[in-house]
């Protein structure tokens, strides 16, 4: 996909769990990029330095001034609300209460600063640059260590009361399911995201039961040197039990293991069941599927779609397609200076802001 | 509530399985309300012309001109499309097959005429007019025979790319529940719905186990007398199986039956989890709760509310109000006439229509 040269110069900050990613960017064309270490103990105190930091390291990087710039996008995890650009309390950012992202990065840099969880950053720039071009109604679904979402109904965010709409990874589908880390139960990432994969893998591993032992026998005949490196329990190089991962697991399905096969079927049965609902809730013109585990491809989707084909109802299921997000690893960064443009547009197209 | 003088005068008409209805209204006040049977084999060739017959009836019953009506709003089953005007094939609308209702009706009443799901209809009405007021961000539920839903975000009717979004009723809770009518697994709607009540009941009866023999002797002693209308086999007086509605099971849980008191608390649990997935997927102002079932009170909305307190994330569920609706056994007809003010605002305030 081209970018338009008429869209301004902007900057993309991708604040993660473990890496803070900043970029100066037209469309999805990244003029530079810089990637540092969120840090342990990423305290708002710590972190908000660094993630300047990384700002001004992509503008030098990229030959660029400030005053180049029509704005600067930040992507971050939820909960946090758009509207007020105030983050509130991220499981995985530990020491961050209500802190006013935007309004301090805005004192510091006296540029348009906008902010939005991640996952609807991403979705934003698909429904701009990437799979969701020309669509209104889209809903974008990542599946990666965790399940997340982001929606666009009639061509706006959904963002909510206070931000946090479009969580679709914590919706229960499964009554008796297991505890989710969100708090809630059967939730679809507590069945579908890698974590949940891997973490079915591990436990039918550790319980040392015949099944078990084919996908411990597959992995290890597999790669031991990629295991030395997942192992758990870091310290001194101890070896501890082994870890496999939710891509370990697909191979091993392809390979016929049964406990693989049976993890991979179950975490796709749950991605059905989980496009169904946002089909019946949505009735979406396109589903984007994104995120790390969404690259195994056919053995995840085609089952899911399967699912979709016998239990959506006719007129919501045909209007729905489901295909792969297309921008990539940079979606984080193109999604963040993707929030530059698209609430630009929105406030000149609003009498009321 | 009262409704401001200033309101134009409208026609609401809402289309049911069993009935149709006609107003006169201004707002919430009704000038005229007229019901005719939609009829056995219920074809758009003999709907449409009832249909037609109940807005002049209620015209003359109100000593109104058409020429005083700022337009005529219809409410009618899904699925349909409220911005193309068509119905589609609603299940319990034989014989439809994407009937271009609202230009048969502009046709004959040469009036702007608005079509819309009932239960969006209800939605609309509630936002404007009922317990949804002063909210940007609703989610209306409706729990009767079915379990229906409409969603206002940012003060808009959340449609979808064919006018189906928002059934919430067709989301899957318990992957390994019932089929549902539309065909979907365990659907909110096959577990806490009247029906799927009723429909628990009736077969713990029928099994003829003791705890369903303890209901049959709770509703026998109840209302004997009732209980000859709700038989099954209306022909020629033959008295067939016994039906409990879920009022009936509802008043069997408050005296302490234990088939009732599971099947109360399982409907309970249910409508619970289904609220915590609306928080989460739409993160609303206020969920609106509607529909007769809703009527059983706390022994269902009491430990729903608590199931949302232990499992919602906290920064939705804070935001959350879960209240229910305003408006009544008339919702259906209000809707109907809301749809004209709604959809007026709208093309006023659009510069794209």
């Amino acid at each position: 996909m081209s970018t338009p040269e008429t869209l301004p110069l902007v900057i993309g900050v991708d604040l993660g769990a473990t890496q803070i990613r900043a970029a100066v960017l037209r469309g999805v064309t990244l003029l530079s990029r810089v990637s540092l270490l969120t840090g342990e103990n990423p305290t708002p105190e710590r972190v908000i330095p660094r993630m300047l930091n990384a700002v001004h390291q992509a503008l030098a990087d990229a030959n660029v001034s400030l005053d180049q710039i029509g704005g600067v996008g930040i992507g971050a995890p939820g909960p946090l609300s758009g509207r007020t650009g105030i983050v509130f309390s991220p499981p995985n950012l530990l020491g961050w209460n209500n802190v006013a992202l935007r309004d301090i990065f805005h004192e510091k840099l006296n540029k348009p600063i906008f902010l939005e969880r991640d996952t609807n950053a991403a979705a934003l720039a698909e429904y701009m640059f990437g799979a969701g071009r020309g669509y209104q109604e889209v809903v974008y679904l990542t599946i990666s260590t965790g399940i997340g979402g982001g929606v666009i109904a009639n061509g706006q965010l959904l963002e909510g009361a206070t931000g946090t709409a479009g969580e679709l990874g914590q919706m229960t589908i499964d009554w008796r399911g297991p505890r989710c880390n969100c708090g809630n139960i059967g939730c679809l990432e507590s069945i579908a995201s890698g974590t949940a994969i891997a973490r079915r893998a591990n436990e039918g591993i550790a319980l040392g039961q015949s099944d078990g032992a084919a996908l411990l026998e597959f992995v290890l005949a597999r790669c031991p040197q990629e295991l030395k490196v997942n192992v758990s329990g870091s310290s001194g190089g101890a070896v501890g039990p082994i870890q496999v991962d939710a891509h370990m697991v697909a191979l091993a399905a392809e390979a016929g293991i049964p406990l693989a096969r049976k993890i991979i079927s179950g975490a796709a049965e749950a991605l059905g069941i989980g496009l169904v609902n946002i089909i019946h809730i949505f009735n979406p013109e396109v589903i984007i599927l994104g995120g790390g585990v969404t690259q195994i491809g056919e053995p995840l989707l085609g089952p899911a779609k399967r699912i979709v084909q016998e239990r959506a109802m006719a007129v919501p299921r045909e209007a729905a397609h489901i295909v792969q997000a297309e921008l990539g690893n940079d979606v984080g960064l193109i999604g963040a200076g993707t929030l530059v443009y698209s609430k630009l547009a929105n406030e000149a197209s609003s009498p009321n802001t």
